[in-house]
């Protein structure tokens, strides 16, 4: 890994993301194989908003390859609330650990951090910046499932807000995809992010409705429609209602079709969709351990 | 262990207790020769409520059979907040996992859990319904002080309540043991598990009087009388004491008399009792450490 | 280590505080070495309080070691909430764990809980009391930064309410050392302190301005003047001011001055200072790790 940080999808190319996917392919296929890769090194965890799926799956990531936590704990039992600024806190705390995983609710936080610290420093999600580890762990399932070549995705659901979306439609820029993004008009992509999707060359479209290009997708994408978007509950209702899928919907798409969510879902995929070949996001939020242990594998073997 | 998950007592037979309560004595004979048993092993830790002792020692079990925790955390961090059900979470979590231990206030929650997942599930309290290994390290307790066969035990204090209570004396109908049950009237066990005990063939009596009973007594296990159940608080004073034991008490039981309690306690048993013979809480608490790795130990192996 | 429990600087003499520190300087030359040393043991943690630092640097401190923790977590989550009794919860505790540390706000809490385990406690702070680890890292850091032998140190700050000062400065009576106390008058040490530091046959001197004494130092010791302790905020402010450093406050000084801190600190020394060749507060933090690894390795290496 040629990067010391893991800050943004954005930083990482088409190689870099070739080499962790690669690479967290590998372990899946022999987990054993690195028990013991990182005996003795300690990850610091500072979470300063809460985290199931993140925190968890870094946890296992590193005990998997035979290291261990040093966690800060919930934000409300730390020196922060005595008034220590960031800067000071991760400058302490890299002196317990041999590698930082960081989740905080301002954007950019994540890279100013970065500069004060000699270990690595991995994003888990820096409010509405960036999540990186999320976006590869989404790449990984797409390639294990549909391919990354030649590939039609829908992005469905809160294209406005939702971080999530706008750094895997960034990266997805580095292969050869067709995107298509369903969204009530409200909450269509920015104004910026279709800019830089422009920019990067990227083929896409905007729908107002699945059933335009459900036929035609290889995956679909799915994420929530927040009730607080919306100025009343009856609008939400309703709008939210028609981005909603369920078994019944999933009967006009392709038998192939590779259904994503990064989780937690509400009601926007039905569980009559849980027992179907289509569903995937269970497998999605699994694969954060195999993507997760291959980013700290190449980050701390290059200390 | 035939069982794939353990969700209550009930399901255990007699030949299950024993195969457990036997292993938890191996283990604690030589509890070096398990250090590394399941090294690697990831325990998943799902309290959606308060512990200390089940999940401390839950958590010295795994990590002294060299296993180790992923916890989700106080569940105000978690994506429970967020909306997510719970066969949701149990089904990511159990990605991070070689097994889960759940506490949840909702009883039946347990055994829905277990049915969505493929990794063993530990039921670790659900709300009024069970917590089998609270039992089987009281049973632990009582066959290594006073044997589980020709036994005369004594369950006093609040018997409509405690699930505690409930389990144990089910639990205890696959042995040969007399069972008193002691309480004031407003206490009694519930109609419901009296005939339960009796259905199981069980030889218990009822009392509202410790004296009734005491000098025959092998083991008195004492459970707590909360200031909630009872209308205004001079009652419930009244009624307590009636209930609470102490050094002086004691003098009319047997020299082998031992005393229980599933902590934590208040004032039900004074500190003077501490320092006696009698006193076996302490060592009880400490039984779930190899009772519980006896368990792990038997359900990891059969993966 | 001639003691079985860690509760106060004071009970630690010359000799005791030297062994520590050697060992500390051991393990930091050549951690590696010690990496497995402990494996299989437990450190259970206590905190009644929060922490950040002391908690993590134990934790750190112990899986260095080879070994591992068992976290009681927040005290919102345990049962001392059910009203169990600090007595109570250390005696099941120590079940689950091979050493303890604990911290308490209330000042006596360690001493009591000691008497009650058996195996050893480490005081992680007790309210106004003792934080001897704390202590211990402090000693460590100027030891390695400027000997402990003909030391002239500064103390400046809150003296009146700061255990952390009442500590280290009873603990340099055992070295020779020249100590500086620097404060506004209404937050000069305590008389008792100051009595207790004659007995000892220290040499202190008191100033209520840095520039008296600046030139002359080896150390200086910052800590940080709380708002609480003033009537009103302009006062504080004015006050405060006055022992806040920043670079050029320190143009006055050797230039081997050493500038130490307990942290978090607010705006007692300016970041102008954390790239001068002065700062070592960050240093200092990291030290907790090998002095407590030091520490846990003598305790343990005992039973």
């Amino acid at each position: 890994m040629r990067h010391e940080h893991i800050i943004s999808a954005k930083q990482l190319s088409r190689a870099d993301i070739e080499e962790v996917l690669d690479h967290a392919a590998e372990i899946a296929a022999d987990p054993e194989a690195y028990a013991d890769r990182h005996a003795g090194k300690l990850l610091g965890l500072l979470f300063f908003e809460p985290s199931t799926r993140t925190k968890m799956s870094f946890t296992a990531a590193i005990k998997r390859l035979g290291g261990d936590i040093v966690d800060m704990g919930p934000v409300e039992y730390s020196s922060v609330k005595k008034g220590e600024s960031l800067a000071d806190t991760v400058r302490v705390v890299e002196g317990y650990a041999d590698a930082l995983v960081m989740r905080h609710p301002s954007e950019g936080s994540a890279q100013m951090a970065s500069e004060f610290v000699d270990v690595p420093l991995l994003n888990g999600g820096d409010g509405a910046g960036q999540h990186p580890t999320q976006t590869l762990l989404d790449l990984y399932t797409i390639r294990e499932n549909a391919g990354l070549d030649d590939l039609t995705i829908g992005i469905m659901g809160d294209l406005k807000y939702g971080r999530t979306v706008h750094s895997l439609a960034h990266a997805l820029t580095n292969f050869d995809v067709h995107q298509h993004f369903i969204s009530p008009e409200s909450l269509q992509l920015p104004r910026s992010v279709r800019y830089d999707l422009h920019e990067e060359g990227a083929t896409i479209r905007e729908h107002t409705a699945l059933e335009e290009v459900l036929s035609s997708l290889d995956v679909l994408y799915v994420t929530r429609i927040q009730e607080e978007r919306f100025p009343d509950e009856n609008e939400y209702r309703e709008v939210a209602g028609e981005y909603q899928i369920d078994a019944g919907t999933l009967e006009a798409a392709s038998d192939d079709l590779t259904v994503m969510h990064p989780l937690p879902r509400v009601d926007e995929i039905d569980h009559d969709v849980d027992d179907t070949e289509y569903a995937t996001f269970f497998e999605q939020a699994h694969n954060g351990v195999p993507v997760r242990m291959a980013l700290l594998d190449l980050l701390l073997e290059g200390q």
